[in-house]
C-alpha cells in the first residue's frame, strides 16, 4: 500500500476531485452488498468512480502499479459479498459509466455501459419492441454486474440465464489493457471463449465496461398463472406432466404459502389463492392472447389432473405485477430474519428429493427454511431464519443459530452435491460460499481456476479473496 | 520423442494390441481432415484408440511423461485442419468411446460418449420424442468434435450454437486428470466457466470424453419455404423484414442458383424454383401443421412484398429432405475444385455488404466464388475456386490461383474486421487460419489465450500448433 494521499491525489488525476470519495461515512455504504450477513464488510481505502472504459483502464494500471487491490462494483445488489472489498484496497464503482445505451434493431441487440441498471435496459428494449428475457430480481442492479455474476432468475427455464444472452463485451484486464471479446455476432469459433470466461467471474479475471446483449422479439402477450396444492410435493411433481406437454413455460416458481405469509404482511396485499400449502407460479409468453389462452388451459388441464385445487389466470397487467409483486419481494420480507440465504442448484428430477430432504431437516435441527424455487430449473432458494416464523410473523429467536446453521450449511450442501448440484445457481461465490467450492467442484477444477486467475492476474490485484 | 517400439507397447498395454496402429496404409486416412487442402496433412507416429475415458487419462499421462504431443480426433470431418496430427506425436482417437448414449427425458438432457456420431445423437433423441436442435453439417461427426469446435450450421438462428446445448463435460487434462465441468443443471453461478472455456477449445485445453447436452421437446411439426429473388441482394435484404414479424426461423439460409447447379448435376435432382438468380431457404418448426402453415403464409406475403418471384411451402418430408439435400451437399460438389472455403461471420446487418464486395472481388480478381451463407446469423461461406465454373461445371483451372487466392484472402479478411466480424463462424481456426488469429483478435487477446494454454498444457502436450 503505497502513501494514502498520494495514492487518492493520482486517482483524482485520472478521474476527478470529485469522484474519488475516502471519509468513512461516504464510504460505508460500499462495505457490504445486499447479503444477509454482515460478517464480511470491509471499508475500502478510497471509491474511485470512472467516467469511461479508458479511466477504467488507467486506475487499473496505476493500482497495478502501486500494488493495490480493486474491487469492482455495480450498484451493490449481489448476494454472496463479491462487490466487498478488501482493507488496503480500493473500490472502482461503475456508476457512473452509465451514459451509453444503443438498441441495434437490425442485428436485435443492445449495446450498454457497465453501469446501464437492468431497469434502464428494460425500458429501452421495451421501447424498442424489442425483448430482454432474464429477470435476475433487483432492477437495480447494474448489467456489468449482472454479467460478471451470470445472474439468473425465474425467466431461465425457456429462455437460459444472462450468459445465454451476452454476444460481447469490453474487459479491462488486470495490466489495465482494453480488451474487446465476442462481438456483434451470433457464431463464432475464432478462439478460446474468453468472453464466456469472463461471464461469472465475477470480477477476478477482468473489469466488464461494457456488455453487448442478445434481445429477441418482444412477445405478442404474456399471461401468469396461479395453481395452488394441497402440498408443495404435489406443486412440484406437476412441473414435469406440464413439460411433457411439450410447451417450454417463460418461468415455473413453486412457492408455500407459509412463506408468502411474510409478504402478504409486509405489503399489505393478498396472494391471489386461499386454498392448499404451496402454489406454482406460471408465466407463459406467446404471440397472441387467443393462443397463450389456449396454452394456459391445456396447462391449467393437467395441473388439476395432479391436483391442482384451482386454477387462476391473469391476464392483466395489473394483476400479474401484483402476483409478481408478492413473488418478488420475498427476500425483502424475509431479510430482517434471515441467517444464510442458500442458492443451490440441483438437477430439475432432484428438486422434489431436495424439498423433502429441507423440510426434514427444518425439523430435525429447528430452525425454519422457508423455501422457494424456481421449479423448472432446479435453483432454489432456502432461507435459514433465526427466529421462529408463524403465520409470517417472526417470533422469539431462534437459540444457538449460528451452531443449528452450520449444520444445516453442511447438511444442505451435502445433499446437494449427493444429487449432482452446485452451491450456487444465480448468486456466485463471493466470500460468503467459497469454503465450499473445493468440497463442490474437486480439488482438481479448483485448481484449474486457480492456474488461470494466476495466469491472467499474477499480483492478485483484480477483486482478491473471492471464489477461492 | 522416446524410442517408438517402447511408445506402442505402453499404448498397447492401455488399449489392447488391436487398437494401437503404427503402419502407414492404416495411419494415411488419420493424416487429414475434410478441409480443401492437404498442405498441411502429416503423418503420425501411431493412433491409438481407447475405450474409456480412464484410458485416455492413462494415455495422457504416459505422454505427458514421454513428451509425446496429442492430437484428439473425433471423425475427422473438421474443415479446418484442428484433427490434423503433428510428426512425432500420436493421434488420440475416440471413435471407439461409442457405447453410452443415454437419454434423461425428466431433465431434458442426453449424455454420451464423445465418440457417439450425431447421425446417432439424433436417432435416439428422436426415438425419446426430443429435439437437438443444431445441424451442423455431415452427421458423421463425433460429439466431442462438435463440441471442440463450437459447431455451429443452419438451424442455429432460432437456437443458438452447440456452445448453447451443453451442460456437462467430462474432460482428461493436460497431466491426465479427468475433469466433471457443469453438469445435468440448467444454471450455476459455481466459479469459472471451465466447460465453456473447453467449447470451442479445438482439443489444445483439453480431451473430451463425454458430453450431456441439453434437449427440447420435439416440434409439432417441421416446414421449409423456399423463395427465388431475382438477385441475391434482394434475397439477402428480405431477411430482417421476416424478422421484423417477431418470428425468428429455425433457420434462414441464402444460396445463390449458380452455385446450386453444380449440386444439381451432382445429384441429378432439381432445385424446385427455377426463377431468379438466387433463393432464401427458410426452415420453419411449430407446435402444430395450421399454425406453422400459417406462418410460412405470413412470411411468404413479405417475402413477396420485398420481391419474391414465387413462394414454395413444402410440408412432405420428402420433398423437404430432397431440398436439405441439395443444400447440404453443396461443399461435396464443389470440393474437388475449392481452393480455400471460408466460414466468416459478420453482424447479421453487415451480411448484404460482404456478398456485394465478394462479387466485386470475385471479378476484379478472377477467381470464382460461390457463396452460400445462413442468412439470419451473419455466417458465410464463400468457396475460392481453382476453375472456371459455367453452369455448374468446373471448366479450366484459373491461372496463378495460388497467389491470387491469397490475394483474396487477405481482401476478404479485410473486410470482415471492417464490419466487426471473425474467420471463422463454426469451422474453427485449427492450422489453416491460425496466421489471421492477431489480425482478428488482436496481439492482447491472442496474448490471454496463450497465457491460459501455457497454464493448463505448460508442455504444449495436446493438440499443440493449432490456433495460435
Amino acid at each position: 500500500m503505497p502513501n494514502k494521499t498520494h495514492l487518492l491525489r493520482q486517482l483524482e488525476n485520472i478521474s476527478g476531485k470529485d469522484n474519488v470519495l475516502s471519509s468513512p461515512e461516504v464510504l460505508k455504504p460500499y462495505s457490504h452488498d445486499e447479503s444477509a450477513t454482515d460478517e464480511f464488510n470491509t471499508m475500502p481505502v478510497a471509491v474511485v468512480k470512472p467516467e469511461s472504459t479508458e479511466q477504467v483502464a488507467e486506475i487499473v494500471r496505476l493500482c497495478a502499479e502501486e500494488g493495490v487491490p480493486i474491487t469492482p462494483r455495480g450498484a451493490g445488489t449481489g448476494l454472496a459479498g463479491g462487490c466487498i472489498p478488501v482493507e488496503e484496497g480500493i473500490v472502482l464503482s461503475l456508476e457512473r459509466l452509465n451514459r451509453r445505451i444503443h438498441i441495434d434493431p437490425e442485428n436485435m441487440s443492445v449495446t450498454a455501459d457497465a453501469g446501464i441498471s437492468l431497469k434502464q435496459l428494460y425500458q429501452v428494449v421495451e421501447e424498442g419492441d424489442l425483448f430482454f428475457p432474464p429477470h435476475p430480481g433487483d432492477e437495480s442492479a447494474m448489467l456489468g454486474g449482472i454479467v460478471a455474476a451470470n445472474a439468473g432468475g425465474a425467466r431461465a427455464v425457456k429462455y437460459g440465464t444472462v450468459k445465454h444472452f451476452v454476444r460481447g463485451l469490453k474487459v479491462v484486464t488486470a495490466d489495465g489493457k482494453i480488451l474487446s471479446l465476442g462481438g456483434n455476432l451470433m457464431k463464432s469459433s475464432t478462439g478460446y471463449h474468453l468472453m464466456d470466461l469472463m461471464i461469472g467471474s465475477e470480477g477476478t479475471l477482468g473489469i466488464i465496461t461494457e456488455v453487448t446483449l442478445s434481445l429477441l422479439p418482444k412477445p405478442g402477450t404474456i399471461m401468469t398463472m396461479v395453481a395452488p396444492f394441497k402440498t408443495v410435493d404435489e406443486a412440484i411433481s406437476s412441473v414435469l406432466p406440464v413439460l411433457n406437454l411439450k410447451i417450454i413455460p417463460f418461468a415455473v416458481e413453486f412457492i408455500e404459502h407459509s412463506t408468502i405469509r411474510c409478504v402478504e404482511r409486509l405489503l399489505n396485499k393478498n396472494w391471489p389463492v386461499k386454498s392448499g400449502t404451496a402454489s406454482l407460479l406460471i408465466i407463459l409468453d406467446g404471440p397472441d392472447e387467443d393462443r397463450v389462452l389456449e396454452t394456459a388451459e391445456k396447462i391449467g388441464k393437467e395441473l388439476e389432473n395432479h391436483g391442482a385445487l384451482d386454477i387462476l389466470i391473469a391476464e392483466q397487467r395489473e394483476k400479474q405485477a401484483e402476483i409478481l409483486e408478492l413473488r418478488s419481494m420475498i427476500y425483502e420480507a424475509l431479510r430482517p430474519g434471515v441467517g444464510e440465504l442458500y442458492d443451490v442448484c440441483v438437477p430439475r428430477s432432484e428438486i422434489g428429493g431436495h424439498v423433502q430432504f429441507i423440510h426434514e431437516l427444518e425439523e430435525r435441527i429447528g430452525v425454519p427454511l422457508p423455501t422457494i424455487g424456481h421449479a423448472a430449473d432446479g435453483n432454489l432458494h432456502s432461507h435459514a431464519m433465526k427466529y421462529r416464523l408463524e403465520d409470517g410473523e417472526m417470533k422469539e429467536p431462534i437459540k444457538d443459530f449460528a451452531e443449528k446453521n452450520s449444520l444445516l450449511e453442511r447438511e444442505i450442501f451435502a445433499d446437494v452435491f449427493k444429487r449432482g448440484g452446485v452451491i450456487s445457481g444465480e448468486h456466485g461465490i463471493g466470500i460468503i460460499k467459497k469454503n465450499h467450492l473445493i468440497a463442490n467442484l474437486g480439488k482438481d477444477a479448483v485448481d484449474m481456476m486457480k492456474a488461470i486467475k494466476q495466469a491472467l492476474d499474477p499480483n492478485g490485484i483484480l477483486n482478491p479473496g473471492k471464489l477461492f
